[in-house]
């Protein structure tokens, strides 16, 4: 049983270490039957170590989810409540940027029957809603707007900005833009004001 | 000759009709090769007509291009230039939602040897051009704001809830906050001012 289970950990590491690589060169696309045949394993036993594509994106990138879960809980101490969330968003969306594939593993929504429900995506969740919580009771922040809202944003700057020759760059102006407001409707008020919440 | 060139158009019907239904099924990463088996030619046939993956696109997406031209025409003449703009936008977040493989279309960018630099992307540029200057030069939408930053955010949107359970629904969740800003700086001024312009 021991020798077994030495076995295991020792595919699930060369499968992983592999699975980084074939991320890092082809993005989220990588494909799992490259990971097998280079790990010298069966499909098979991919499978039943990462039941999904998501599932081997989430381990590829656990240390940097890690990294913003660290991050977030050090801004939840920070004096203003604003910058916390929009420095924190910003880290994402860097982050995302930075790594083909995160976007992805971001978006991961673990199936109904997945035997494991704390995945990393529910890690980052937890991590980052008292700072969006604070931002809502404070008032600096837009009526309505959910944790998915703020990762679908970063999801969907890293994608836009893929294929640019600066993607760094260009997700900055649109984090930018997006935080400002492409055109912010003409109000009396300059804070943002329940009328103008979102509609759920 | 004559022969020739209708066999060419015959080609080039059956093979544009071929795309249609693949990129319906696969989005953007349909495959060229699939498309010429299917069409019954080769793929050297297939390159003539469409020399890049892009240029197959465009032809996809030309009708639904050319309404987005059209529209942006017809808003020109509207009165309210921020609505105008605003309108054309959620039209091309709309259109980019609806059809898999647009949002590649839209950031088609030629390669500076292209013989045809005429795309559609320029008909769009030219066609929204005018709304986006007549919006500045208002000051109703932020200061230095580019085409290619409305394209881009429009494609970030597409693509970052092309695989969530209501797309449409959360596109327009997007749409809302990016128009009027997730946080918007706090400000004596309501409206969009020069000091809270986008660095170029």
């Amino acid at each position: 049983m021991t020798g077994q289970r030495s076995d295991a950990r020792r595919n699930y590491s060369r499968i992983l270490a592999v699975a980084e690589a074939e991320v890092a060169r082809h993005g989220a696309a990588a494909s799992l039957e490259q990971v097998a045949r280079t790990a010298g394993v069966g499909s098979a036993t991919v499978r039943r170590h990462f039941p999904t594509r998501q599932a081997l994106l989430e381990a590829v990138f656990q240390e940097r989810i890690q990294a913003l879960c660290e991050r977030a809980d050090q801004l939840s101490r920070a004096e203003d409540g604003r910058a916390a969330l929009l420095e924190w968003l910003h880290d994402l969306v860097r982050y995302a940027v930075s790594a083909r594939g995160l976007a992805d593993a971001l978006t991961y929504e673990p199936p109904t029957d997945d035997p494991a429900p704390h995945s990393c995506g529910t890690a980052i969740e937890d991590a980052a809603t008292p700072l969006l919580r604070r931002a809502l009771r404070d008032e600096v922040v837009r009526p309505g707007v959910t944790f998915h809202d703020l990762i679908t944003l970063a999801v969907g700057i890293a994608l836009a900005t893929e294929h640019h020759a600066e993607p760094a760059i260009q997700a900055d102006r649109l984090f930018t833009l997006t935080v400002e407001g492409l055109s912010p409707s003409p109000s009396p008020s300059p804070s943002p004001s329940p009328d103008r919440s979102l509609s759920p």
